[in-house]
């Protein structure tokens, strides 16, 4: 995954990490440097990983990581070449360690390193409006306009004939040609991911990106967030109305419509030339079809098929559910 | 239509015309003029017209229109006064002629002949915020506040006694007299219609406007589009709650009654006095009576008569919804 | 109720109130100052009510106000002490009044008060994006960031290590510690509660504010609307998503979780450990008990007890919801 955005302030000794998860009496062979922390399947040597549930007990068994964060009733599945770190919330204590590794992927302060657009070596080469603000390393292609007041936080590229609106905030995106982002979009801020912790929630590093294929039109005042481990991509020719909201790690296909103020939840992977009307909502985690169609006000809490046409709050088969409702 | 927003950048040789939509092998008797693209009703001489379904025929029977971009099977329903321009997809090709005499109503890029409002002739006249910006040839009534960072494009026209929040956007507009304008709203943009194209839509001109008429409340961070070939119109009076969307076309009756995150889609009709519980969402191309009353969250999918309290997704008669859901 | 927002503007004589709702003629033993308008359990002497119904005989039967403004077939209902103004209409009659004591709570217009933040006290001691705005008498704690082109209204207080995101607008809040605010979110504006009046609605005063406690986190385009009487609250470790509207004098208990969209009519209570799915939307004046879970997409159209799980529209019971709908 090509990823500008997410610096990785590791490699950390054991010994520090297990400070942060207050394991620090835990006897070890050598005080090795840890390089990443990555899930069971991608962790390699020098990485730690973490395991909370039954779900994963195959990955587990093969996992290659030097050190697994996990519960003591889990921990007979790993291999003899990872070491277990046994803790009271494998969740809350892996947030943790993410933190240590990513630390400005959870903060998502506005960015600092912006100047007014006529600073920048873009202000003969872009259309600007007034108070417009480019941060570091932005690159934005030729024949684009970006609207007054607008944000383009650091490392954001832009390719070449996009037009973004006025009051619009882009982060951690990567936008590709002919795109247009309307008035008051925020994209690419991290997602509604966090671990409930009483009185005082966890949230984990958001390091993925927002990628937005060629052609795309975001209408105004939508929200596209990015992914957390993944991407949240909105593919080719895809059209979405006003104040619609993505949430972290979505796919949306190419040629699809999304009609106003749909939400669709983390996760959740959409088929190309999907139609969406408006005031839709797709659960999370969910696989809908190529050239599925569903209509305006449904609630969508299953995987849809290909070529299907539904409707309803759940949603079901279009055509039964006007026959019901006639 | 009043409609000082935009400008026709015709007249333009037939000729030239057909050259977009390739056509330029066609015979004809002159090179004439063509002054402007209307539809099959109002189009006149020297005008040309599209006509692309059965639906119109007897408005193709009768069109007064020079030129009509046409299907081949469908030529035969014009009058000898009228020529044919036969192409493989009538309303793709007319959207490049409309976008070639409108050109500036597709595109809906930020103003760029704003300027700081105390660099106006209205410094001493309207109560500005910070930053707010002002488009060239923008009338403001006596008595208005306009808030931070807000931005008035060319041409809109304020009454008197309006209150314009902070960070709003309002652009192709015409608000009448005592209005606010929550912060964070945009008003006027184009609408979500566009012809769908394998990889590469194809947008058309929104040429009408949004009038907004006396005693209206628009609450934050609502959005609403201006129309398409007509326009779309908040009647006399009509409060809206925060986060609302109003697709093109939407005419809202007098003393209507909107409450939070409600969208109407596109060319609906309500009448006066309609009060819309929060959530509520209402199709396109629909019919809303005087004195109707829309539960919160209702779905509403037909035409709603005079004088009726609905509720339900679908909506139905909200006595008959709360008795099947006690 | 401490409230450094609005100011009360009297003390009037009672002379000139009765101008204002066109009592003149009524004959006065003498011209009292009256100091605040309050409801009839809260009303003192020197103080004007209200009483337009019945359903509060209890409370005018006890009312300590000097003056109440009613109608003419409940005037018996009051003590002795308390003199009867008899109106038409009772409620546009005491938005009259209330709007001559807190004037500033009606208007809810842009506040000239603000400076840049480097103009401020602040301006070394926070973490200013650009082109931020700062109003008077405003408190700021330490370990603070505050984002591009956001505005801090006059008299807001912020804790310490609070995180405001880009072009957010605060005004008549007090945010506790550890709070983050998301770009775009408006937090504080007057709710949605007005009298309905032909071709000119009234607006009555909003003269609570919104409360915000430690550890909260608001997502992106959100909107918290302030109280009209009482306060808005969003209690300890409440994490709210993207686009969600709360309105006026609702209470979210501590640690509850809402997703994206979700809206919350006005007066509605919630419980503590309230998880509420996205789009989900609740009626309001409704108690929803602690640790009720709310599908997403439900339409909450009654009272939740505690520990409860709900789902549909309207909202019942999860399984019965999921099996009816199998």
């Amino acid at each position: 995954m090509f990823n500008p955005f997410f610096k990785n302030y590791g490699p950390f000794k054991i010994s520090d990490l297990l400070k942060i998860i207050k394991l620090e009496g835990i006897k070890l062979k050598s005080d090795e440097e840890i390089i990443d922390i990555k899930d069971l399947n991608t962790a390699d040597k020098k990485h730690i990983t973490f395991y909370h549930s039954k779900k994963y007990k195959d990955a587990a068994n093969r996992t290659k990581a030097s050190f697994c964060i996990t519960y003591d009733n889990l921990q007979k599945d790993l291999p003899i070449t990872c070491t277990p770190l046994i803790v009271k919330n494998v969740l809350v204590s892996t947030s943790m360690i993410t933190a240590k590794f990513y630390p400005t992927s959870i903060l998502d302060e506005y960015d600092n390193t912006v100047k007014l657009s006529h600073e920048t070596k873009y202000k003969n080469k872009v259309k600007f409006g007034k108070n417009v603000l480019i941060g570091e390393n932005v690159s934005i292609g030729i024949n684009c306009s970006i609207g007054h007041n607008s944000i383009i936080e650091k490392n954001v590229k832009i390719g070449s004939n996009c037009s973004i609106g006025s009051n619009v905030i882009i982060r951690n995106c990567l936008l590709h040609n002919n795109i247009k982002i309307l008035d008051n979009c925020v994209i690419g801020k991290h997602g509604f991911g966090f671990f409930p912790n009483k009185d005082n929630n966890l949230r984990y590093p958001h390091i993925g990106v927002v990628i937005i294929e060629d052609n795309c039109e975001i209408g105004c005042g939508s929200t596209i967030d990015r992914g957390s481990m993944s991407n949240t991509v909105i593919g080719k020719n895809a059209y979405l109305d006003n104040q619609i909201h993505i949430a972290h790690n979505v796919k949306i296909g190419k040629n699809s419509i999304i009609a106003g103020q749909v939400g669709i939840a983390g996760s959740s992977v959409l088929g190309e030339n999907v139609k969406i009307g408006g005031q839709a909502g797709i659960s999370g985690h969910l696989k809908i079809g190529n050239n599925v169609e569903i209509g305006g006000g449904s609630g969508v809490i299953k995987d849809i098929p290909d070529n299907s046409k539904v409707m309803g709050y759940p949603a079901k088969n279009i055509r039964v559910f006007l026959k019901e409702n006639r």
